[in-house]
């Protein structure tokens, strides 16, 4: 087999077998294929595409080229969530310990933020002592014992993943759907879950930003899910402004303490209502209505806030960050950015506002970035909402840095006019 | 500028500007944009295709990437042609002294052949000691003395076009017109000439198969020339045979002798006055009818004949051989490969009738490979002829080597049948 012959294949619109993909993925793994072949491949699939048994064959070599975590030792359905990225996305913080009190098994690996999107790790090491570390064997002992972890990814998964995906970013190859389905399909098959629903964010503060290409995108993953023995599922949710009210480490924690305890703001409850009850239907725990009827019992009855308790004891954290949160350190100022004319707030540049965040020390531009936990923005007022002359719309918590940059980013962001826009905060599901 | 960004809107079908193609070539040749960038790009390219003002920019820069040559000092009009590759094209050899013959300048960097073509550099050495390497200031005297030279290529001439044809061949992205239409005009403007005419082989034996194609070809490089201010029309014939009779280098030379006397095959000297009179035409020598008039003349009066003797002598070549085409060398075994069935032959593969004289000796598989000058075929029937079963439809001259290969090869490759088929030699003009 020669790489020259499947490039070329490719660039005919011909499909490729297991064991050409195969090839493809094992040979530039170990460098056999050079990186001008692999460009020229990548650019031919950007154009062409992948079938779906092509793409999952794509997602399946990437996943079996470096280490898979074999979950079987976990009594039960593991379950998982993924999203695609989004500014103030603290789903993971709600939904974990949320369907783990329902007796689902929640075993998750998760990452960190970059550039404008935020990271559940980042977010998790907001709590003193959150140690995200764990051996396999103690991820999965402790998810048998009190039914989720939440850990980063120490192991060298999906090697042929970071190395293709660090050469599309640099040949403009990285917007094409079966690449990005089968990277993002690889790393979560390599995570063992059997059941899992992809968040896939749609809108100006996602990735993509196009519904059509969005729901192309989550259609991809859970073929490739489904082909691959898998559960899978995908909502498509807005992202044309942030999830709830905070965008930041600990101010997304605060948050996400609050939703568990029910007072939370109600798109968050609602998307992670929404992907709680497909997880607890395929785990088979419930039906997808008496899911939602037992999710909001479990808020109601204070087990679900237990249950995030539990995990941050099991894995070193300051528990009483959890029972207080009035305890995690306040930035220094605390700023409203008030409306300088009346209207409603007819939309916001997303990708902004997680940006003016970054800006402000809650996230990195490059991957050994600093975090600074304490900073970030609290909205007010979110699209649809009417201001007059001089209503707060957000608080700025900002320490040290970045105060102004993010200020006039923010300014610039927020659009007010006469329109009252309403956000379609579920906007698709592909079972 | 980065790469990156240019990448990208190539990719998304964007025209680039003059200083985008000058910094990709720039950059590239000294290696500041890396193999695996310029490989997504020439993708990019191949799916998109670049509009005639880009190939010619890419043309230009690839040009200007090495040494150019200034023909200035030779009086009047340079002229020069260019074939695209075929079997059997010894057009070189007599269109050269019979446009010198009707005084125009025929200045000409020849190559030498790959694969199932010939070069017309093999084809001179085969005239004892006639030498191909002249510098500069030689072959421009003796332009400016008797009107031609031949010569192989002794500078650097477009190294940029070196480094991409060599990346294009291992990444799947040759077969693309704008990059091979710039790739020939590049090293076609190098040479310096004013006129130049285009030999666009289109058939089973040229690198174009596609009479569309091959057109489209066509147009463009006839478009960058005159967008790089140079005359340039193109001519398209047919290579579903060979040109004349003859492939092999002595074989082709003997045939170029006959033809400036008067004797050749009437395709090949179809072809040559159509060439030649495009060429005296823009030599501003003569209107296209006049030309050929001219050119037919100076077949008759021998004074074409002696324009070669002139050339062999100029570049050291003995010139007995061309008084006396029997002096050269005879291969050990001419042997005939006769007809099996009676009928018409219908069609040739001619890619195959090249690779046979190959195997035998008169071509090479790599640029290094050794020349055996006397061994070749010798067409005794082609399309259209009728056939007894025991006619000879061509003879094998062949030494010590590929006898089997080549008879094998060419039993396949010759179809006999019931149709009497037509070549329609010339396919097409762009002027």
């Amino acid at each position: 087999m020669r790489m020259l012959d499947l490039i070329t294949k490719k660039r005919d619109n011909q499909a490729l077998s297991k064991a050409e993909i195969d090839f493809i993925i094992k040979d530039y793994t170990s460098g056999n294929i050079p990186d001008y072949q692999m460009s020229a491949f990548l650019m031919a699939v950007y154009f062409n595409g992948m079938t779906d048994q092509e793409s999952t064959d794509l997602a399946l070599a990437m996943m079996t080229s470096g280490d898979t975590f074999d979950l079987s030792d976990i009594k039960g359905i593991k379950v998982d969530k993924h999203s695609t990225g989004g500014v103030g996305d603290k789903v993971t913080l709600v939904l974990g310990p949320l369907v783990a009190a329902c007796g689902a098994k929640f075993a998750k690996m998760s990452g960190r933020g970059l550039g404008h999107t935020g990271g559940t790790l980042d977010k998790l090491e907001a709590i003193p002592g959150y140690n995200i570390v764990l051996d396999e064997q103690a991820f999965k002992d402790q998810v048998n014992r009190i039914g989720l972890s939440v850990i980063g990814q120490s192991k060298n998964i999906t090697p042929a993943d970071k190395k293709m995906y660090a050469l599309r970013d640099v040949t403009a190859t990285v917007p094409s759907i079966p690449l990005i389905a089968s990277s993002i399909m690889s790393k979560k098959l390599a995570s063992g879950a059997d059941a899992i629903c992809l968040d896939v964010k749609v809108g100006n503060g996602a990735f993509m930003s196009d519904l059509e290409e969005a729901k192309k995108l989550a259609t991809l993953m859970v073929q490739i899910g489904k082909l691959s023995g898998r559960s899978v599922k995908a909502i498509l949710t807005n992202m044309d402004e942030p999830l709830g009210l905070g965008v930041g480490n600990s101010l997304e924690v605060i948050e996400a303490i609050e939703t568990l305890k029910g007072n939370g703001p109600k798109d968050l409850e609602t998307v992670v209502l929404e992907i709680g009850s497909y997880l607890l239907e395929d785990a088979g725990i419930a039906s997808k209505s008496e899911a939602l009827v037992m999710l909001k019992e479990k808020i109601a009855n204070g087990e679900a806030f237990n249950k995030l308790v539990e995990l941050a004891e099991a894995q070193g954290g300051d528990t009483s960050y959890i029972h207080h949160p009035e305890k995690f350190e306040k930035a220094k100022h605390i700023i409203p950015l008030k409306a300088e004319k009346a209207g409603y707030i007819e939309s916001m540049t997303t990708i902004d506002v997680g940006l003016a965040a970054a800006y402000l020390g809650a996230g990195r531009e490059t991957v050994d970035g600093l975090i600074d936990p304490a900073v970030g923005l609290v909205f007010n007022k979110k699209i649809g909402d009417y201001v007059q002359v001089g209503d707060t719309i957000l608080y700025i918590h900002a320490n040290d840095k970045g105060l102004e940059d993010a200020t006039n980013t923010l300014k610039a962001a927020i659009k007010i006019g006469e329109k009252q826009n309403h956000v379609t905060l579920i906007e698709g599901v592909i079972l």
